[in-house]
């Protein structure tokens, strides 16, 4: 499992478009505690609203690392992002990247980094992960978020149950397994990244062994509908052994997203097929709420999407960022080891 | 995908029992042409029946490499073997291995092979292979097999099929997702080594468009119902997209091997979950058969265990080791495209 030091100074180079930026607003909206502040290149377009300031200034104020809150198209790293980079080792600060591109593998910022005694996180890169899951069931109960699909909420679901939980004082831990995850929380494993024999054992290390009365929200990752993933999905449900699941849905969308010839399985197809073989290391497993994403509709439509929802499942429906999510945290209450 | 050099010189180290030596027996009896002979230390008590030879002489009768055919308890590199690695890249040989640890980690090797102008195969190591499933149809013909455990003949289930296939005058190809199947075939991925976003792309990448009447025999993986690997299994069943498929199940057996507490599933259950799962990618996929592996087995036992599987499943039960494939390659005629 990775472990960031926080707080951050956000870079975000010389980004124009949000959606490339969804790391930085994510990092920003969900652990605002853990954001010192914004740096960027002069052409960037993006405002997180946080205040401005150079790695040397956020380093004097407490940052501990410069974290990349940019996605460019490929994942890449762009040339003119090595000079900023190589400012902040300069700086004192680590460096946290999601980047597809290894930070230690541009020899310019691996050989700086060394000799500023720093050290580079790439959150993205998890293949040294290697334990084959025991199957053992774990103390502690687990909520893990599935989907129909990729992109529809999982992360943000099990971030708003992490933080109603909290909220009434109840013990619970946010447990990332993607790079935006990860950053939020401080810690967690991509599970994505990690070798396909490990996935399962990757999952079970995440979550470990944990007081009868603490929860683990796990952020769910593809989904058992999806022609590339599914396997990851499968791998992470087998290892997390989840009490609860909460299914995450978006209604919107008719297909899988970048595959108009995969159609999305309706909710009960879905609800029955994660139960199948969530079973297969947790027999108590059940789902305990549908977590739809009403983004895109306007209230009439996402009031009847929530209502068609819990007709269709007889589960409690909600939009997480907009609804109380008690009727959730009940159900998981009986879902309790 | 790995190509590897063939005729191999097979290499024994200081083996005493035949199970660690399994990888040097499926070569020799799946692959008896890539064999020009064996090699071993002198503490050696396996023998293959093969000639004797150095890998002096062995390269002067056409060898190409030295194949590290043993699987040591750990799947590490014994210390002692080291110098007849070295011994075999300097009379010409390159090196196969399916060991754990990559023979390019160590210091000596990788000196002595880029001295020699020789090329380390690691078999096991294919954490290279990332492209993303795109879940395209292709064409030609797949058939998969499936298990209902591990290690059960899914192996010399698909090379059994081929064989049979090729005597008949067709046109297959067995298509290797494993060390052993890679160092049989002289070619594969070995899928469980794949990081885990790219199984399905790599299954898809294994098995490309080929003409109507050409059916790759794809080695399958792992087992839906196992609490370690079931997610290898599912990448590599979507991306494989099987018209076909064959599940091979061990009656001897009454949990999953080394999981006492995982019960193993029913015929009936794995045929409709795989179906379930394969029919995703590939909406004709159908079983065309049941491959028992009846080595655990008396005669009498074992006709009644192909019995009692062809009442059950309503499909062809064969050993393939000991019986005729004919009724399972007639349905395969019928689920041809």
């Amino acid at each position: 499992m990775i472990e960031l030091p926080q707080p951050y100074l956000i870079f975000l180079g010389d980004l124009r478009d949000k959606p490339s930026a969804k790391t930085a607003y994510g990092v920003r909206d969900w652990s605002p505690g853990a954001c010192i502040g914004q740096w960027s290149l002069p052409e960037c377009q993006i405002d997180l609203g946080l205040a401005r300031m150079t790695p040397v200034r956020a380093h004097s104020e407490g940052a501990r690392a410069l974290l990349i809150g940019a996605a460019p198209f490929g994942g890449g790293l762009p040339e003119n992002w090595i000079s900023a980079i190589l400012e902040a080792l300069q700086a004192g600060l680590d460096i946290v990247s999601g980047l597809h591109t290894a930070l230690s593998s541009v020899n310019e910022i691996a050989t700086a980094a060394a000799r500023c005694g720093r050290t580079l996180y790439d959150v993205r890169h998890s293949d040294y992960e290697r334990s084959i899951a025991s199957g053992r069931k774990r103390t502690g109960n687990r909520l893990l978020t599935v989907g129909t699909d990729c992109s529809v909420g999982k992360k943000y679901t099990a971030l708003g149950i992490t933080r109603a939980m909290q909220k009434k004082g109840r013990s619970a831990t946010f447990r990332a397994t993607g790079q935006t995850g990860i950053m939020i929380s401080g810690a967690g494993i991509a599970i994505d990244a990690v070798i396909s024999d490990f996935v399962a054992g990757a999952a079970e290390r995440l979550s470990p062994d944990s007081p009868p009365d603490h929860w683990d929200i796990i952020e769910g990752q593809g989904s058992l509908f999806h022609p590339a993933y599914a396997g990851v999905t499968l791998g992470l449900l087998h290892g997390s052994q989840p009490d609860a699941l909460v299914l995450c849905h978006d209604p919107s969308r008719y297909h899988m997203a970048n595959y108009p010839n995969y159609r999305l399985p309706s909710l009960c197809e879905a609800l029955d097929i994660y139960l199948r073989h969530g079973r297969l290391t947790n027999p108590r497993a059940r789902f305990v709420g549908v977590s739809i994403n009403t983004a895109a509709l306007d209230a009439a439509e996402g009031a009847a999407a929530l209502r068609n929802a819990e007709a269709e499942t007889k589960l409690p429906a909600v939009d997480v960022l907009k609804n109380d999510l008690s009727p959730i945290l009940e159900l998981m209450d009986g879902a309790s080891c």
